[in-house]
């Protein structure tokens, strides 16, 4: 941590909300480029409880037990809290202060017009997630990334609206009150899309991850139930594996057998269930040390508490410098 | 302070932002009742810094500055900070943190359907006041009293509909996460409404005050300058009091004298000029002694500054406990 400060690496900034143990969809889709980037630049990545609360302030009961399984999975997964930042967000609730300072100026038609608000309200209307709370969490977001003053924000296409938004906000504050905040620039990742069990895209709300928190032989359960070409009846039937959701899986966690596996697959040389066998031993040779690290780590629990809070201390410090010089910015406050 | 924490006085949570220094129109209307009910409640009192950000954010240059000049004018017209918790909300960010927690289960909904809410946006439309941080006040100002477990609130007819707001988030917190806060009821105060120098109600927008920022010789230019009853041309026309912006001074300001004023008035008996003469005398009298207190007060900015905090610590001390109970309440963070 000591060698960062005196470094200048750039400053990335991420988190991601605790609602659901992290599964194999969600490394390929975000954890794994965590990883990629924690040598290169000096990483913030959060645990986004307060972000939680936009969409689950309905339902509570699960968020501090979410909240350690996540911090958990990541470690194991290899986010190392030696070489990052990794933090909770509740554990610096300056992240609030500077939310409500940026919300002063952040006009509601900015936050109305967020695509993702749009979509949302429409789609989880049952919920009355048409919270304050809900509508301001680009604001919040804003507020995240510009506390460690982030040069680079890794978005999927998807978010990029909401960079878009932290750098209008950080561009208004600087025009009002003086240069003060970087505006923060998307490290654009390919937003790597891993198929569920089920061929859909993995979700927690599909139902068909396979998840760190799973154990060995119910991976195993999950890929042999996976779906395939639809179009293979038989196993001498040439297949498809662009379209088999079981080679999605080969090409991510078994990439030196994959062109083998498409070849035998076109060829109908290789059975669905063969092909799954190999698809399930690869993942396992993945899977099983993470879920065996993850497991141990929560047998720990106040260990993995103080862990986070170490990493929340490190963090709060940066975000009490950088409230000070909002603060004194717009000449708030003595 | 510390016979307080054994009484169990009724708490009583009130804040002002400071957008003017405060005149004769905020005593009569509020500061006076401020000071009516500090021995009988256990009165927390907040300048409201955070709120005047709501919609002096284009404009921060005098925010400091008139913090300040509130709190010397409010100890120099009484406030009593041995007997008050006297505090400046940024001071407190907690109230940040618990404004963002209720924001997460307040509908927007119930803010845009605030009264005052519709009425300023009509009317500042020019001020781009249609911000978050502008919609959500309801939800901070609900934090404010929320934070101190406020039993009551002092406020006018036209701020009610704020006060149901923040019993509203309390009820909806409280069955959400289990009874936390009680919900605060108002202390309807006869919302006293004093003529300003042009006969509009007194407000700094009308430019029409007598603040206590007002040099002495000021004031008294001030009152000679006042519009009375616009009927009466000759001293000898009787006068109609009721309708007399100098007469309602006197009622404020010279009680004693003010039945004899308004027989003197009604019969012809006495001039406008004779009537303001004695009515800049009685409010000299009140308003002299306020002025050079606050003006001495405001020579030594950093013994102001050090009072403020003091009560900002104790307010600040409050604000934790209640934070750890509500993030509790939540079960978030550890």
């Amino acid at each position: 941590m000591d060698q960062q400060k005196t470094n200048k690496k750039p400053v990335v900034v991420s988190g991601a909300r605790p609602t659901g143990d992290i599964h194999l969809g969600n490394y390929a889709g975000a954890v794994a480029n965590w990883i990629a980037l924690q040598d290169d630049y000096d990483c913030h990545y959060f645990i986004a409880d307060y972000h939680a609360l936009t969409t689950h302030y309905q339902d509570t009961s699960e968020l501090r037990d979410l909240t350690l399984r996540v911090a958990a999975d990541y470690i194991a997964c290899g986010i190392d809290p030696d070489k990052v930042i990794l933090f909770l967000q509740s554990s610096v609730p300056e992240h609030a202060e500077l939310s409500l300072l940026l919300s002063m100026l952040t006009p509601v038609s900015w936050l109305e017009r967020n695509p993702s608000y749009k979509d949302l309200v429409n789609e989880l209307s049952k919920l009355e997630i048409r919270t304050l709370g809900f509508l301001g969490y680009p604001c919040l977001m804003a507020a995240d990334v510009l506390m460690y003053r982030a040069n680079f924000v890794p978005v999927g296409e998807d978010q990029l609206p909401h960079l878009e938004l932290a750098r209008e906000i950080a561009r208004r504050f600087n025009h009002l009150y003086g240069t003060t905040f970087p505006e923060p620039a998307a490290l654009l990742t390919k937003s790597k899309v891993l198929p569920g069990t089920d061929g859909r895209k993995m979700s927690k709300s599909y139902d068909n991850t396979i998840s760190f928190a799973d154990a060995p032989e119910e991976v195993q359960k999950k890929v042999m139930c996976m779906v395939t070409d639809p179009a293979r009846i038989h196993k001498t039937d040439p297949g498809h594996p662009e379209i088999c959701s079981v080679f999605s899986m080969h090409k991510e966690f078994n990439v030196e057998d994959s062109e083998e596996i498409a070849r035998l697959c076109r060829a109908g040389e290789i059975g669905c269930v063969a092909c799954k066998r190999r698809c399930g031993a690869a993942i396992a040779k993945f899977h099983t040390p993470i879920h065996e690290k993850r497991t141990a780590l929560l047998a720990q629990p106040s260990q993995l508490i103080e862990r986070l809070q170490e990493g929340s201390k490190v963090a709060q410090k940066k975000a009490k410098n950088m409230i000070a010089v909002a603060r004194e910015a717009i000449k708030i406050g003595f």
